[in-house]
């Protein structure tokens, strides 16, 4: 049997009971290392789990599939994943290749980010469509998740907006080189999605065009979420620029305008105090 | 301090192992008894956990807010609801209620059907807002909903409908008589929502119009997310009217279109067979 477990969000201990039995249980356990973190490392999970952990990178999952899937007909192998297993789509490939290859599945789920941001008060099922918001190049400057922006804006629903993680990425020399020599690990900021929107919204002014989206629009920024040091921060767009949420995993929320009682009076939990809009944010669980 | 801890989906081994050491440590527990069931009842939990529970229902958690916070500023006191705590707004009422009473709060996260649908293979970040379809009545017959649906599927995003559950309602004639008398609970299935739906569609006929979503609109049903006998069929909103998913909990996705490969490749493990789309489904995890 092929297990997929989610980790949820915060640490070792966030693994449901039920999770935990399997991993426990299983022939080979392995830890996807790509899509997210949480705030420990693979050391206090294998120490927490009392198991061993293979780190599986994107590139493993990808072309060493069978290698994972080895045996898992006759044995339990366990696939780790932070969060929930079906927030990316490269475990649906997992999934469709144990089926091609007859061996069962089951799936323990657990948090993801996808509904764990509820917890900033705003309702669940008044969010839209969700965008990613990558990492700009000199040469490669993406606008077009705006669009999905504007739209749920437009429809009076919330945007979570998933920032970008770069791990395992190669220098283009190194690529070329054929060195696998990794760059750090990169987590896109608030502050930096934040300075991202607000270029695009300058963007369409020059043409002419008044988003709806602007500087003055309620956000909502969220760090580490699940995580004992949580944070989140409510105000404008213009004050995510700046507000410090300290490290990662950081994510955006763009409200979509017209919002319940109930939402505004746990939001007013987070807000940016006025004051100090340029260095501090407020905690809340 | 007060402790939201959700439970998951499946059975009483779904709560996370940290949420588990809270309830075992918390001086009261209250199981919220309202908006969604487990596959166990409070007794396979109390005889996990090792702790009586206390169920509190809407008119409890709504009337007696300082009852089930009473002493929590200064020992701990658990909340828990199936799935995960942000699920209802109801629970943004006992925050905000906390918050007033300078009660401090955390939030112990879980699996929801909210993240879960994502099990069936569609990507969780092209659901568009999520829509609840209630019983009809006979004098109570609401279509609103359907117009969100529309326009989901204009944006080429899903949806997931949220199927209605009438846990401890009263009749009329003894609501009126004062009579604390209650009906027994009460779940949609895939099959009523789907009637209705159609019904939905054949009104809009009737008034000229060719609504977006028709009798061969691809959907997807499914029950019991997360548990052992979890089920999953995909196949037109005309055989959604038959197909047989079994007991509660179920839920409806009605799909945005235009679907990625790996979405269709997904949802083919899980479709209806041509021939027996009356009677049967396909067992998926």
């Amino acid at each position: 049997m092929l297990y997929l477990i989610g980790l949820g969000l915060g640490d070792a201990k966030d693994i449901t009971v039920k999770g935990l039995d399997v991993v426990r249980g299983c022939s080979r356990v392995y830890l996807e290392a790509y899509t997210s973190v949480l705030t420990v490392g693979k050391e206090a999970l294998e120490e927490f789990y009392g198991r061993s952990l293979i780190l599986a990178d994107r590139e493993e999952v990808e072309q060493e599939a069978d290698t994972i899937l080895k045996g898992a007909d006759v044995s339990d192998v366990a696939f780790l994943v932070v969060g929930d297993p079906f927030g990316a789509t490269t475990h649906s490939d997992l999934i469709l290749r144990a089926t091609k290859l007859g061996i069962p599945y089951r799936v323990i789920h657990n948090a993801s980010i996808m509904n764990a941001v509820g917890c900033c008060g705003l309702q669940l099922y008044k969010f839209g469509e969700t965008v990613s918001i990558v990492f700009w190049t000199d040469t490669w400057r993406p606008e077009s998740f705006f669009d999905k922006v504007k739209r749920n804006r437009h429809s009076g629903v919330h945007t979570l907006c998933l920032l970008d993680i770069k791990v395992k990425e190669q220098s283009l020399e190194n690529l070329m080189k054929g060195r696998k020599i990794y760059e750090p690990p990169r987590y896109m900021s608030v502050n930096q999605a934040a300075q991202q929107l607000l270029e695009i919204i300058q963007n369409h002014r020059e043409r002419g065009e008044e988003p709806e989206v602007t500087e003055e629009t309620l956000c909502v920024g969220l760090a580490r979420v699940g995580a004992e040091d949580q944070q989140i921060a409510a105000g404008t767009l213009q004050q995510m620029r700046t507000v410090d949420l300290g490290g990662p995993l950081h994510s955006l929320i763009i409200t979509g305008g017209s919002l319940h009682p109930l939402e505004m009076e746990m939001l007013s939990l987070f807000s940016i105090p006025e004051s100090s809009s340029d260095s501090q944010s407020v905690n809340g669980r």
